[in-house]
């Protein structure tokens, strides 16, 4: 696997502070994710911007009044999302207006657009309620909005920038990117191009991870606060994320990714890719690269093993198919697993997961099988002796195949997805052991 | 059917500001979604209580002491998440001491924990930065921590409560649910039972399901802010849920669940549970009712039916197994669809529907199996002069076997996701009828 393409190096930027408002009820009862600090975040993120702080608040006028007071008086660009619709309990436009002393005009443009999209529609006539989304503040300018009514607004004063945008995700995410990022951009607010570099690796802990890369980072005057290197790390079910960027802009970004290099030089294997890609969408990225195929064979997890291939573009060529066997005559009838098998070590064995793995194989006529058996029961069952949390996965490969029993504490889901990781980061290390030889065999030819 | 068990009505609370202090450049940067605003928010409002505000900032010391300062001098309750780990960027413990003016106190029974989950996963000695996760403030309480070396940390100080949680969500809930929340309703800090009663419906549009339930609004001083009723409905995916609580408390909880009946009446089958249930949870409690099994075949939407089944507790006994099949192959071999099927009506149609269906039930020997056949190819991909979003869905029944075409316009996995809703509604339709039948040929004998 080789470094990211180098892009550009950005231009530095003088450093600014950044809030998002995310106004609504729902956020704040847990009914809806807040999907606009995922989007805007990441988008920020990618331009070397990384958001100050999101405040999430109700809809009500004095919560929005003391809120973006406070956020206008400490930051140089505040954005906030929704209470920009037509009915009684949108009250952003209005009361921003007057904590900025603007009034509101009206904007023929605005309500033209309107009046179109309703006709498109088939409505031949606006309703009151949605004229005084054809209001821009009198200093400002507004943002068309091809997918909704609201348009958004744009206020700039003394080298601030006041953005809001329409609370809808599919009216918002194509607003700020096609609108906001660039008249950001062009105001020197934001990167030209992406602003740091993340190393993903499996297998390995937080603060191990931390150690090993220690000298890297020394080597680069450390990864403090006020050095030129910072680096965080987040951890995620086996997995660990490590991100490098230079907020301070003195180190370029084929400097950052020389330094990814010597990381990634360092972690050998327990390197598993740049970005964000998932444990099986590597695998599926190795199973390519050598022409290979794979199955899969769960007993007791419920198909979230396979669900992780789900999601993966054009998967079907590569993975073959899976099974989820809840019952012993499954794992008999479909995958030919010897029932003498079951009855002496046990479904949840290492002799029934060799057994899972190449059953699927042989079936499928996959290169590669991983399989996977846990208890399925009740949190409490309890079988020969093996503690609940006991899982053991099998890899079938071209050259052998072999089981594991592994072992987590802590809930269900957590065990599952934990033992999940853990079996597709062996198929990986296989995978790149396996890539590596025939690149060699292929050079001794 | 049934309503829920009637709790007891829950006293009313003072109101109290609850807010949520995120922490995490993850957070910010967009790379992992907010799910403690989803969690906390949800579960204390369903304890009466919403929360007021919820702040992400970085874990950068002084973005957390001015955070928790301006939070703890307006807010009654205050809790933060994350922060609380072993590597140099976890401050929240030590930040928010010094704000306080609390010193740290070593804690020996924290260590021991800790020692004790370092010595279960086979490490001997105690890594140093672990030990800072050994300190509680001076003047406070921990809470232990059964999934994580973290403990949580709980101070109160002239009425206020202060509660730190750690950042891992398989640490923090578990920790919140049986921990923060008995210790708040304790302190008279949120309602002793659930606030709202909540009917899930399946099916039927957020509109038409306001126009059906509309006459027991208005017999019962109908649905507005005022009223001693409220409603609230929330769409998601093909489900809609209709919420009816009381906020200023006229009704007690006897009368919204006798309320709440009258609108299951109303509804029949287009009812589909009280609460959170999944579909294939509720599918999974019919089946269980009338003691018969399901099977699951999947072909181009790579699991997502069958990962529906996966968090079920228990469900091995009537869930029997599932097949994803990526290739025809895979269909022809285990079950047993035969090629020139495939190859006349195409891969994705209805004959192919029923024939995956019935195959998989006679494989695995089920009562009832539900197929769904979808386009696994790129996005562009289209066969036969079906559209991208056509999608066929197959149900095996004890007395029949059928198949449905579907057509939804979106994103893939938006169609695939309201695909998976209507076959596993389809499916709970069924069930509920075979089981009235069967209660009634009960009556009859």
């Amino acid at each position: 696997m080789s470094t990211p393409e180098p892009s550009p190096t950005p231009k530095a930027i003088k450093p600014r502070r950044f809030e998002l408002i995310t106004l609504g009820d729902e956020l704040l009862l847990g009914l809806t994710a807040n999907s606009h600090l995922t989007f805007i975040g990441g988008q920020l993120g990618r331009r070397g911007v990384q958001l100050a702080r999101n405040v999430t608040i109700t809809d009500e006028a004095g919560a929005i009044e003391r809120q973006f007071r406070e956020s206008w008086a400490g930051a140089d660009v505040v954005i906030t999302s929704g209470g920009l619709g037509p009915t009684c309990d949108d009250r952003t436009r209005e009361v921003i207006a007057e904590v900025l002393g603007q009034s509101l005009v009206f904007e023929p443009i605005i309500e033209a657009a309107i009046m179109e999209r309703f006709n498109r529609f088939g409505l031949k006539t606006l309703p009151p309620n949605n004229l005084k989304q054809a209001y821009r503040l009198e200093g400002g300018d507004f943002l068309p909005n091809a997918h909704g009514t609201a348009p958004g607004l744009w206020f700039e004063e003394a080298g601030k920038v006041l953005c809001m945008l329409p609370g809808p995700p599919n009216e918002l995410q194509p607003m700020f990117t096609e609108q906001v990022l660039p008249r950001l951009a062009e105001r020197g607010f934001l990167l030209s191009g992406e602003a740091y570099v993340q190393l993903r690796t499996a297998g390995i802990g937080e603060s191990e991870l931390e150690a090993r890369l220690q000298p890297v980072f020394d080597a680069h005057g450390g990864a403090g606060e006020d050095g030129p290197l910072s680096v965080a790390f987040c951890a995620h079910a086996g997995q660990v994320d490590c991100r490098l960027s230079s907020p301070s802009g003195l180190l370029t970004s084929e400097q950052l990714q020389a330094i990814a290099a010597q990381c990634e030089g360092l972690l050998g294997e327990d390197f598993m890719c740049y970005g964000e890609a998932s444990l099986a969408k590597v695998c599926v990225d190795l199973l390519r690269a050598g022409d290979k195929t794979l199955a899969v064979a769960e007993a007791g997890t419920g198909g979230l093993l396979t669900s992780e291939f789900g999601e993966i573009c054009g998967v079907a060529k590569c993975f073959l198919g899976a099974l989820v066997c809840n019952s012993n005559e499954a794992k008999v009838t479909l995958l030919d697993c010897p029932e003498c098998l079951i009855s002496q070590h046990g479904a949840v064995s290492a002799e029934c997961a060799v057994a899972l793995a190449t059953g699927v194989a042989e079936r499928l006529g996959a290169d590669y099988a991983l399989s996977i058996t846990a208890f399925s029961g009740a949190p409490c069952a309890n079988e020969r002796g093996n503690e609940v949390g006991t899982i053991f996965v099998g890899l079938h490969a071209p050259d052998g195949v072999w089981a594991r029993k592994l072992s987590y504490p802590g809930p269900r889901r957590t065990i599952k997805t934990r033992a999940v990781n853990a079996a597709l980061d062996w198929l990986r290390r296989e995978l790149v052991r396996a890539n590596a030889r025939s690149a060699e065999g292929a050079c001794l030819i």
